[in-house]
């Protein structure tokens, strides 16, 4: 039996694994000093309370012979897709429920819709990019080209008219670097991808941290996309389930490739490879997408982004460049003085107690940049910016 | 862009939707007669009480911001891991909570697990079969052979000296057939795969439901498997979780392929395309493996095979040749008078108003065979029986 050589191609350490490690190394050589991290991948708010009550109804549902459920819906219950064809058509874009798949969150459904693709094709990744699509296709052993994000392009590629690819990975608002793609910007990527046959993978998990409502909160509000583009969406950061699990991923009908309904495979490939989500999980999501629960979870959305201001203020004051920080719960700084991703992290960590995540570690164009994120706690985020502000540079 | 052709391959209609389609017509035709399913592969039982208070403690700790929950420990929490290797533990198999990986249920495992292995492997699955063997590995355009299952060998196909292949799929107790291999039978599998460097996929779904003490119930029993084998398991049929989405894959850190940790590349595909289940439905699963929560899921076991025992006792009682139910809730049954598997169907739904599920969907070897569930209420158990004994034959 042989095993699949692509596993051989991965880099040997996980970038959060390897900032753990160094975190733990200071905190055993530092034992009095705090250490406040700025690099949270993760929410810290609790569940809003209609999805907590929708659970614990669910849940004694499922303790009662009349109530209880076994396998449910193969695309996820028809009251959960509903509500995210609401939430759509309140963005202006109309979907059916049989467009909508729900699934445990947008990192299994990018990693698993590799699946419906030939291993010929070739993909089109970002740098700087969130490491995960970049090791699932490394393991698929596919043909990965990246294109370059800078400053120069306020890390917001396009495509130039000679660029060809099969697939490409969009993701807006974007993590780590937290810039936003207008619909300019996104009409742009449509229409190369409806030229050369492309389709579009949308990682659209921070969409409901936009406040501008000039920009586009889903793919599918550009003309053209619902035939070349399948769009991931999550509710860990936007309602909390991180712990809980819950994503839902959109495919038109109108996106065929070779005159296949790529709609159809990939139910096909769940139908064959998965068994759906908890109807706990479920119900909450559906709670979560109510008005009370948009409501309740937009207060969430508002304190991490108060943050996020809180943390763009402390750095414009200081003179670091940066993007993100206004629809997005990621901050991409440059690294004052010339440092290097990491000499800035182990600075940071010595001199400030602040830990946050180096931006080589999403790609050799992040070398020289750095990420902080928006999640932790308010009195965190203004101890550290303290700190900041009186960091010895 | 080119779609995977593989899925090109697969046949046109799933069984079970076939079957639910036919079942629509017979109730269109005839409105006053009332159906009896003896095919439901669900779970009807409620979650058991402890089961049913650890999730409701998990969802109020999920409302409260001391208490909330993230992202969980990548291979599952602890908590978990530790209760599955204590369960081990009492069937005398030595695990260490690192070999132990929570997922969201078998199907998904079983499917996923084949990223980590060379698409030119050979793949050796029975016939019959649960489908979503053969689906998977179509669509990953696999070498697949077959392996003729009958009443000659009661249904327990083993290999013959020369028989060669990269990874097989065992499944004891069995889906659709209800056979258990004895320890002699696994060993005879163990010492084939440790001699062909092949490794095994055991589909543990069942286990919970032998009742013969002589029988194995996990692979691990068997001398050797640690180098040979993943087993799957699930919390579905166990513990009547088909709607809260929880099972564990167990890679032994003894299981080395050309040099290489198994555990290793499943920890690392795991890493990069999966985010954990629901901490709700993880304290749902650690109550299922206390003393209580066992003995309480015992109690719905006990009811299914009541149910598996009284169907037995029918069959016997007309005379058909059937395997399963003693320590399995299903039941196949040869069919009566030479029929097709469809046309007992059609006979079954026309003359008695009951389902079931052809053989044949299983495989060409299910052809002439038909599989009962024991999953169905007591009562309509009782009365489809009484209408089995019945019937025009």
């Amino acid at each position: 039996m042989k095993i699949n050589q692509g596993f051989l191609n991965l880099k040997d350490r996980y970038l959060f694994s390897l900032v753990a490690q160094k975190v733990g190394e200071y905190r055993a050589q530092n034992p009095g000093k705090e250490v406040i991290s700025l690099g949270i991948g993760d929410v810290t708010l609790p569940l809003a309370p209609v999805v907590v009550e929708a659970m614990q109804k669910a849940v004694a549902e499922m303790g009662r012979a009349e109530t209880f459920r076994g396998y449910g819906e193969e695309q996820g219950y028809a009251f959960l897709r509903q509500a995210v064809c609401s939430y759509y058509a309140r963005k202006g874009v109309e979907l059916d429920a049989s467009e909508v798949f729900i699934g445990d969150g947008a990192k299994s459904d990018l990693g698993n819709i590799l699946d419906i693709f030939d291993q010929e094709n070739t993909v089109l990744i970002q740098d700087p990019v969130y490491p995960a699509y970049v090791a699932a296709n490394i393991m698929a052993g596919r043909r990965i080209h990246f294109l370059d994000g800078s400053v120069h392009n306020s890390f917001l590629p396009l495509p130039h008219r000679d660029l060809r690819a099969d697939i490409v990975y969009l993701c807006s608002p974007n993590n780590p670097t937290g810039a936003v793609y207008t619909k300019e910007q996104l009409k742009i990527w449509v229409d190369w991808a409806l030229a050369h046959d492309a389709v579009i993978l949308f990682d659209s998990a921070y969409e409901a941290f936009i406040q501008d409502g000039e920009l586009p909160t889903s793919i599918y509000q550009i003309d053209g996309a619902k035939r070349c583009a399948i769009e991931f969406c999550s509710l860990s950061k936007t309602a909390g389930f991180t712990g809980v699990r819950c994503g839902y991923t959109v495919v038109p009908h109108e996106l065929i490739q070779g005159g296949v309904s790529l709609n159809e495979l990939w139910l096909r490939r769940q139908s064959t490879k998965f068994n759906g989500v908890s109807y706990v999980t479920q119900r909450g999501a559906e709670a979560a997408f109510t008005p009370e629960g948009l409501e309740q979870n937009r207060t969430s959305i508002l304190y991490y982004l108060e943050n996020a201001r809180l943390i763009a203020g402390a750095l414009t004051e200081l003179g670091i460049w940066f993007t993100g920080g206004s629809n997005a719960p990621y901050i991409w700084l440059q690294c004052p003085k010339d440092l290097s991703s990491w000499d800035f992290f182990t600075f940071l960590l010595d001199s400030c107690g602040i830990v946050g995540t180096p931006g080589v570690g999403f790609g050799r164009n992040g070398e020289g940049f750095f990420r902080f994120t928006a999640f932790a706690s308010r009195e965190d985020v203004r101890r550290a910016l303290d700190r900041l502000r009186a960091m010895p540079l």
